[in-house]
């Protein structure tokens, strides 16, 4: 077989069914997709979430992750926001002519790692190969399904005043790991992105209380974007305590560095919920219990003041807005 | 606004936003949608169909469709063929940097012209946007779920010996449409694609037969790759008469000029079907009943002789046997 991945890899005759065989399936084989239909098929009950998102992360590798962990958690994570267990996911890869396929190989095998370690299959597939030139390297889609169980209704409308605001550790890991990877900058080598499925962290809020108003993974945009987000589809205001936001010392030197505000940097294994105040209590511990959560802490809470607003209180006692990003902080970080 | 779409457009913050709300969303708005949450949520029972394609056609527009009415088609035909009944498709967009607003509205009112059409919503999307140069103008991924009626079992490994082969209309119009469009060949102006959705037509074959073995829509390799895949799928042997294979004389003329056949030739708007003998000629009738099948024939029949292969009786007489495509015909076809 050649080194790299020709055109005639996307044809789908001879070469393409030759790449899907030895290359992509194996890594990935189960049932459902063994199949090897138009459509996979099984059976659902109840409430469904589905969700999409394309990943063109740039580079593909980058400390702590590469485009397929982003992948599988990505979606995951977006499943996992409304409560729901993930079960299925759908892989189409948009491959330039010319990448290697040990690197495809790589990214198959992060898939399957991620998958075996959030407990979901890939149902069904696609490959298209463009080109030379039309596309760098490797663009991925996962779009994914999830079971909502009956009694669960969160939402981004959901927000009350009163409510608390809970993150789960610290912020801007991924944005600042891609960055150093890309720019070659050595001042934030040991920055590892968070990239993480945070379905088993869910789950065990759910195991504490069935009433939790909104979740949220604050990943373009970072945190600041992603509570603006909440402010407005709930029509509430949100403050924060800058106090309460953690912020590891390699990603707060590299944005010190860079100009930039952590709470703008994107993450991709961090929530956000927002619950009831009697409730925070046991919804932190619960998150804590889980190993991408040690750091969860309160940062703010819900407020019927500057409705469709974010403030934060800053540690020197003052009080600004936090606006959502505007303009283009890192183009192809996810 | 600006009139290209820029890298900020896609950095998840306000621009993103902005692009949502007054270039997307209002095109494919829905109630499910419209709650612009992580995930859509709905109801569903019983066994889904779940399926994903990636489009990356060149030219963005062309004779017959675009990518907008490709994108939705192509996912709509890839459940029709387990006889599911498309629910919900996913959006998910890559831009290039510098592509024209105007160009994406296009696309965006051709995506809600083919849902409307095959009565399916878009529940869930994503939007990136990669620096000019890392993607060739626009990407589109969709995803699909849809109903499975208990009582079907339609696969790709169903077929037997003894059953026909239906073949819904002329072949190759696709490839060829796209093609004149890309290398501006003025022979085959005529020529427009067949891209359409096909699950009306599947509903009515399931009206009249509730026991068909294999659906298949011929795309990328043409007929003859998709006769093949049955073929291995099954283990049977296939037996195809090229006199009653429609071809339309714009293909045919196409074809010969450039020294293509017209079996391996891209379709968008075709199904085969492997049915039991005696139920092919009603349903034959109820794919001739449908818009999209008017030229509907049985094109041959399966064979417990040459198991994995196809072969075919030529208008010579001769038989000869047609194997999958090898090599790359067309690339970016789909």
């Amino acid at each position: 077989m050649n080194k790299t991945v020709l055109l005639a890899h996307g044809s789908g005759g001879r070469l393409s069914h030759e790449l899907i065989e030895k290359v992509l399936a194996p890594a990935i084989a189960n049932p459902v997709l063994d199949k090897m239909d138009d459509s996979a098929v099984f059976e659902v009950e109840g409430k469904l979430a589905f969700t999409t998102d394309s990943y063109v992360v740039n580079p593909l590798f980058f400390p702590g992750g590469d485009i397929g962990r982003l992948a599988v958690c990505g979606t995951i994570n977006d499943l996992s926001m409304m409560g729901a267990r993930p079960l299925y996911l759908s892989l189409s890869l948009i491959i330039e002519e010319g990448l290697a396929l040990d690197d495809l190989k790589k990214v198959m095998l992060s898939i399957r790692e991620a998958a075996d370690e959030a407990g979901v299959r890939i149902a069904t597939g696609d490959t298209k190969v463009v080109n030379k030139g039309s596309a760098d390297k490797l663009f991925i889609n996962t779009s994914g399904v999830g079971a909502v169980p009956a009694d669960i209704e969160i939402s981004g409308a959901n927000a009350r005043p009163g409510d608390k605001v809970i993150l789960s550790g610290p912020i801007g890991n991924h944005g600042i790991a891609v960055m150093s990877s890309r720019e070659g900058l050595q001042f934030s080598s040991s920055v590892q992105s968070d990239c993480a499925p945070l379905n088993s962290m869910v789950a065990r809020m759910l195991e504490v209380s069935r009433t939790i108003r909104c979740l949220r993974d604050p990943t373009r945009g970072g945190l600041a974007t992603t509570l603006n987000e909440l402010a407005l589809q709930s029509n509430v205001g949100i403050v924060i305590n800058e106090d309460t936001i953690p912020v590891d010392d390699g990603v707060r030197g590299a944005c010190e560095m860079l100009g930039f505000d952590p709470l703008y940097v994107a993450n991709e294994g961090k929530l956000i919920a927002i619950v009831d105040p009697d409730e925070s209590g046991i919804i932190v511990d619960a998150i804590k219990k889980d190993k991408y959560g040690q750091d969860a802490a309160v940062i703010g809470e819900v407020t019927g003041d500057h409705r469709t607003r974010v403030a934060m209180k800053t540690t020197i006692g003052a009080t600004r807005i936090v606006d959502m990003l505007t303009g283009e902080l890192l183009p192809r970080i996810c």
